[in-house]
């Protein structure tokens, strides 16, 4: 981190000047360009190895001759029950996937929670059952917990940390810099539900349809995809920051580019709806139970197959590919004809969806 | 759970009464009475499986023929910084101790950040520094993480959770259900340190000699003592409410009596001086740098020699024994030639001690 300089504050040298913010901002959870910033200048130099490097949302390690798949997230969305689910089955499922995502099979989960004092016990109870029962589901196990209380305004009702440990069995090697040139980019169903679903109930927006989270757990969409082909490059959740974020961390793990076309990405007409009411672009808003694949071409109408014959790939689509021109570079071609750079987001554009 | 009732809340059954608190308490967080209570009535039922069961602070697992060892906490101590260490070092340490408590080496570690928006960046860059400076002196890698932000008044600061990830290589079988009459109980060292020098901090106590923090890796400890015997049966941290609620957790997983003797249990002229200003029993506070092994007595002098040999158990003594009467309870054996109950805590003694 050589080109960084001091930042001169009283009593300890922070490495970077974090785009000058003194202070945290919301940004810096956004998943955009502060969060990666703070990745690459805070936690990198401090805790560098070359798992951490790799920047993939799960780590895969190696255990006494095993493949062990790692992955941790705080959960802190808020309300923590919205329509189609509740801040415990997020946890679990977006643990599960996080998993899933290195090819894994998912095996235990440790839950960590912080409670704020006052929090209705009820609210916790149900938290909790949804969360035994999520788990269930993907005959997981919660094996391993810890709870804190914090004063009254020190928290938000409860936050949720949900670490996941996974078995690597099959020959892969699945990771956010081994796209290549002439990959086809898969997307595993219609973009930006859970974030309207959570946005919907914060600004009390009504439609005809309900918008729903699509909260839902992948390893067996990627066990059916990997059983189609071991050759799939990349996976990755478009959590937080959407598939615009997710298909720029690839390209610059990869060191490649990506071009979309806008009108092969399915999002549903309620979220397109509610997305123009609040001025927000569904390509970052979060997902939390679909997937972006990177395939190569001869592998691509196989995944594909398999992924529509799955319920939760059943929209499943090619909606690009990765090229060898403009690295770490994502474009998008227009509904209308035009073509645009898709760049990270820089601020908040939904904070705490997740 | 039949023997619970509804309490009756709209919405939602809660499966116990919880005290009959309708909402969670400072003391749910204490890890005493009310600790214990939330883990049996809402955690259990819900997660119910083998390991959770066993209530160890961390669970062994089978994976792929081999022994993992898998642990979590969420640190929200406050002040973030205090003599002695700060809530990074706390986390890292606090992590590798589960994980030593198991017979594990440690390996990787993933850590989850829940920023308050407004946090000091260069309180970050200090704590995130300080965590990776404490996981290289235990040479464990910190492999994967998380970064959330809340917004201001909805955190405090920073809450770190860590989840350590280990391997049992010794044919060891620790845990809290191992200890037999007759076994010797081995505290490792001088009581309440932790606990007093964060109190201390809190209230602006001042003392000739300032109270340090304990917190220190036990895991080279613990490796010195399973290399004099491996039929060590249970090792415990006593962190949250200290010696006393360990020594409970033991007997009542143990289904056994548990003796001690108050003179034979080292604490710091100073720890004890802040605990009679603050009325605090030492027993009841805090460790960080502490374990309390119980050893069958045919071990238990050659176990002693060797924590006596390392710089974390110098102090090392046993401090009483197993018994078969009055299971699930402990005795003391006062100083003054009195004999009490060592009960579990109901409420909250010392919040957000970790």
């Amino acid at each position: 981190m050589k080109e960084q300089t001091a930042d001169g504050l009283p009593g300890f040298n922070c490495p970077v000047p974090l785009s000058d913010a003194k202070h945290i901002l919301l940004g810096h959870g956004s998943g955009g360009k502060l969060t990666a910033e703070l990745i690459r200048a805070v936690f990198l130099p401090a805790f560098g190895n070359e798992y951490l490097a790799r920047l993939d949302d799960e780590a895969v390690l190696p255990v006494s001759g095993t493949r062990i798949a790692f992955t941790t997230d705080s959960f802190v969305v808020t309300p923590i029950f919205f329509t189609g689910g509740d801040i415990g089955r997020l946890a679990i499922n977006g643990t599960v996937n996080d998993l899933a995502m290195s090819g894994a099979r998912p095996l235990y989960i440790a839950a960590a929670f912080i409670l704020e004092e006052g929090l209705a016990t009820a609210d916790l109870c149900r938290v909790v059952e949804s969360m035994g029962a999520a788990a269930k589901k993907c005959d997981i196990q919660i094996v391993t917990g810890d709870t804190k209380v914090v004063n009254r305004g020190k928290g938000d009702k409860l936050f949720i940390t949900t670490t996941g440990l996974g078995l690597v069995e099959r020959p892969v090697t699945i990771s956010a810099n081994q796209a290549r040139p002439g990959d086809q980019v898969i997307l595993s169903g219609t973009i930006g539900d859970h974030g309207m679903a959570i946005m919907s109930h914060r600004e009390h927006l009504q439609f005809e349809n309900e918008i729903e989270s699509d909260t839902a757990p992948l390893h067996m969409l990627v066990a059916a995809m990997l059983e189609a082909s071991h050759e799939i490059h990349c996976l990755r959740d478009p959590t937080r920051g959407g598939v615009a974020t997710t298909l720029n961390e690839l390209a610059a793990s990869s060191n490649v580019g990506i071009e979309i076309d806008e009108n092969k990405i399915p999002v549903r007409d309620a979220v397109r709806g509610a997305c123009e009411i609040l001025g927000l672009d569904p390509l970052y808003v979060a997902n939390e139970g679909k997937l972006v694949a990177i395939v190569p071409l001869n592998a691509a109408e196989s995944v594909l197959s398999a992924m529509r014959a799955h319920a939760l790939g059943r929209e499943a689509a090619i909606i690009g590919e990765v090229v060898a021109d403009h690295p770490r570079m994502v474009l998008l071609n227009t509904a209308i004809g035009g073509r645009r750079i898709v760049d990270l987001f820089f601020g908040e554009q939904l904070p705490r969806i997740c």
